[in-house]
């Protein structure tokens, strides 16, 4: 692409750097920004440098926090000693929008991938150990992608836990809703015949 | 969408802001950003509110600049007696990507389309009209999308250059490189069989 202006070009490389982002999407993006009110995209631009600088990670679970302490570790409503163990801050984000859980978590960082070169050292496991040794902890959730990267955290995890009598539990995994039993693949549909309901269980929990 | 963290949240609508850019598009690029160095989110931020706060347009074709005159009309390398009239910035770009074309732009700012309450008052063709009459001009090649605003325009501003004896062309239509006759439609069809071309000329152009 030719640019008659420097600035614009430069623009559109940063938007460009993106994931996802090709150099016609990140024109259109500089274009859009170029219309609107200097005022608007300055804002713009601010709130996303102040994000980058001021944004701290939680202490105890490390979830973004605004301070030393997320929202939902300093929040007394929350069942503090329930923690769901998720890999990142995208999963803490899509559980939150469920409405359906009121514990605490800890985002591992991670899921142990040998074949990426991400062992237990670099994710946070010491430390939710550490944490369940100093905390009282009545459950632990495993809420990882079902493959197997998911399932060799798990069985990490576990078997440094084994000492403890803290109950461990995993997210089930079954056919979801709006799914249709022909298109889901055999480990899924075996899995769900497996671990089947009661369907009192299944009624009360519509 | 429920976010721990009100720097993050805040990161998001930004983001979401743009065009073509969902809530979760958004989350996808800020978390990628909050992978990166501070400096380089610094130089993103910085970038794009230089270039809101510093972009000119040219003061005779409308094009971006980083001055009063942009690169294309400083350029004596530059063909300065031909104008190629196009709606928009991009379409500069579109053509400048060609590198076949060595004269000036005037860019519009839109075209008439009196749905869209788009009347020749908000374009630049009043300017056109006065750099015409001002500077010599051999020739004026408009550039517009082969539609009923395009064309309109095109019959508009060539009624108010009735008087000049400068040559006055529209850019081809015809069917696309690569493109199949029987999928194309009769408009097109039957236009590239009215314009069509002696061989010498085509095998010439290649």
């Amino acid at each position: 692409m030719q640019f008659s202006s420097q600035l614009l070009e430069n623009a559109v490389n940063e938007f460009a750097k993106l994931p996802g982002i090709g150099k016609k999407t990140a024109l259109r993006l500089v274009l859009h920004l170029l219309k609107q009110e200097e005022k608007d995209v300055e804002q713009f631009s601010e709130i996303v440098a102040r994000m980058r600088n001021e944004i701290k990670f939680c202490q105890r679970c490390f979830n973004v926090a605004d301070g030393d302490i997320c929202s939902i570790c300093a929040n007394s409503m929350r069942k503090q000693e329930t923690i769901c163990v998720v890999e990142n801050i995208r999963d803490v984000i899509a559980i939150e929008s469920t409405q359906q859980y009121n514990g605490t978590y800890h985002v591992l960082g991670g899921i142990i991938s040998p074949l990426d070169g991400v062992g237990p050292d670099q994710l946070n496991i010491e430390s939710l150990i550490h944490r369940i040794q100093k905390e009282t902890t009545e459950e632990i959730i495993f809420a990882l992608n079902p493959n197997i990267q998911g399932d060799t955290t798990i069985y990490y995890i576990q078997k440094k836990l084994q000492h403890t009598t803290t109950r461990i539990t995993t997210i089930a995994r079954g056919i979801a809703f709006g799914g249709e039993l022909e298109y889901a693949d055999e480990m899924t549909l075996a899995r769900s015949l497996q671990n089947r309901l009661p369907v009192e269980n299944y009624v009360a929990n519509k």
